[in-house]
């Protein structure tokens, strides 16, 4: 079942299954990405306020869409149209549990694309101990029901 | 040469090489990241307003993230606190040639941390056009020189 804009209303919350960061893929993406040291050298790492490895802020937002993707599959999206106040609030280190949580804050129609709507959420990805790893508010372009 | 917060003003831009967005690369993220149908289905993306394929936000920011390292690898940042009004202005497609820009707009001592800085710079990253397909700004927390 397709869901479209009309469909959302503001206050529907959903989560995600949980994602397990495996180190060998955390520290691959960095390498690729973004290869500075406290994301990919253990020495360098152990020296930060960390004491260990973390993940770049581009791994924990991939791992936020993909979580994202599959627990809203079958959404009318024709595009995120950005992120709005992205934090990244604490850590995300291998071995971590990361689930993701969104919830509709806004919905406004669309004035430039008529049948579609601004749906704007609130998300954010929670560590296995409840915290909070990154924070942000999208505003999504969704599809209207055509009748 | 290390550049610290004291060595950065406010209005100093730089700019990265240029990056060649490869189709297997493109995909390949966003089959792993953000596997929408605009993003690794050939047939689903060509009923779509861009007629193609178009690259996921996240590879786009990681796009950014290394062209943005490599431009400042001797930064001494302890870490991008977050990303402010991202929007991903025009899309990202298969062979394009992308740019990263920065500059910094303005400077402020960390009131929470002795000896640390807070640069909040614009960035954006253009393709081969020069139309922009990233925009957003970041507080970057920096380490001040020790005296």
């Amino acid at each position: 079942m397709t869901v479209y804009y009309e469909d959302l209303e503001v206050g529907r919350r959903w989560r995600s299954r949980a994602f397990k960061v495996e180190r060998k893929e955390m520290v691959a993406f960095a390498r690729q990405w973004d290869p500075r040291p406290f994301h990919v050298d253990d020495r360098a790492a152990a020296e930060t306020v960390y004491g260990e490895l973390i993940a770049s802020g581009a791994f924990t937002m991939a791992v936020f869409l993909k979580l994202g993707n599959e627990a809203a599959p079958d959404w009318a999206m024709v595009a995120a149209l950005g992120w709005d106040q992205v934090r990244f609030t604490g850590p995300v280190k291998a071995g971590d549990e990361l689930t993701a949580e969104c919830q509709v804050i806004a919905k406004q129609e669309s004035k430039r694309r008529p049948g579609h709507g601004i749906v704007r959420s609130r998300q954010r990805l929670i560590n296995q101990r409840g915290e909070s790893v990154l924070v942000f508010t999208s505003p999504l372009l969704m599809e209207m029901r055509k009748i």
